[in-house]
């Protein structure tokens, strides 16, 4: 049986990171470590010979310094890097630009783990007036109106998602080509519970580290012959733990 | 009357220009001072508000390194980035790898600039054993053998570049989008030749300074509304004199 490679990473440590923001569609960029976490991921898959043939990004700068500098490290820059919203951060409404621990501390404890890691609650809109709302970015200019989300639960970004994944991505997978996506915590939360087939209640418990490569082999139907994995397993579990204690 | 604006742009100075060493299709890369040369042509752009909606660049890293850190400084790296080898550098045959200045001593100035600057002289062939040869790329590994070239004259480079920018980089430009291409030497100087209809003997005198944005305003027919010019036009032109005399 031919498989094909597949493989995930999270972008980088990104300015508001550390501040502990929510981040979601804002444009943040890489910090020095997420920088340094690029290239660290990039020297990772150089080691285990798992070389790039397209890779896929979000829109989002962090996803596309992610790639840029982890494709000069394995020293492949002249693949094809394709961007799309779909790869998109989910949009987290009006909590873009609010620190977590003061959202859990205002909202109680319930609410904040609901809003971020529950399957389909989304949490309130964004208003089109808010300096964050998408509706003001160049980069989305081309989509219909009621496409552009105002706020997204895990279930939305799947369904925007998956499609892309199955019909353009897929295709590439198929073709035989290593395919690196480049995305963020939940657009690859809502990519692994499609993959994997994970239940509705289980997702809330996977968690995504920063710039740690997570691979899948796939069969022609897209799905993985064996569980993912990361390359450097150990590293990855702390870093989840980490993420998943975010703002408690 | 309306019209396009088109940017051309020359990689920065690579780690083989301090060197003085041919380059054509060999894959070098920025130098630290070729990263600070894209930093200034982005800011320079910014400063006269002139930011692509796309970009073309060829296959080699020193080129689409510029792309990356040049939309870096011009905060849009969602755009596409599209990589043709129809924009790689003049293939420079045997030459590849060897010192201007050695290479002039060795056949004589005449000769060494009828192979730096002539229009239909092409260099003596690379052998297909040489480290240095395309044919081992696996970034050319999806073209037909006849069609990777071994040697190229000036001539040879706008017969494979010009229907690229008519059928595909021009299509673009008449969509209303700001384009910029980012190149080399001689694909600069093939694509200047055909834009300004510059004669097969006048084109010698012809020098694209390294990461000095050139601007072009084209009508539909991509035909110059007026000369092209530098956003500097003093500094690349002392750039330009600069390179006229390598290996002098």
């Amino acid at each position: 049986m031919v498989t094909h490679t597949l493989i995930l990473l999270r972008h980088g440590a990104s300015d508001w990171t550390c501040k502990n923001l929510f981040n979601g569609w804002v444009d943040t960029k890489l910090s020095d470590k997420g920088r340094e976490d690029a290239i660290k991921a990039g020297k990772l898959m150089l080691e285990h010979n798992l070389l790039p043939d397209v890779v896929y990004t979000s829109c989002l700068s962090r996803a596309i310094q992610t790639a840029n500098i982890l494709l000069e490290v394995v020293d492949r820059l002249s693949v094809n890097v394709r961007h799309s919203w779909r790869l998109n951060e989910r949009h987290y409404g009006a909590l873009q630009g609010q620190n977590r621990k003061e959202v859990a501390q205002e909202y109680g404890q319930e609410k904040y783990m609901l809003w971020r890691r529950s399957y389909d609650v989304a949490p309130p809109p964004i208003d089109d007036d808010c300096e964050f709302s998408p509706v003001h970015d160049a980069r989305y200019s081309g989509l219909p109106n009621d496409t552009i989300p105002r706020t997204e639960s895990l279930k939305d970004v799947e369904a925007r998602l998956v499609p892309y994944f199955n019909d353009v991505i897929g295709k590439d997978i198929k073709h035989g080509k290593v395919v690196l996506v480049i995305a963020h915590s939940n657009s690859l939360r809502a990519l692994v519970k499609h993959i994997d087939s994970i239940d509705d209640q289980d997702i809330v418990d996977v968690n995504i580290p920063n710039a740690m490569p997570l691979i899948y082999e796939l069969n022609d139907d897209l799905r993985p012959v064996k569980s993912g994995y990361y390359l450097d397993p150990e590293t990855a579990a702390e870093a989840a733990e980490v993420v998943a204690n975010q703002g408690n």
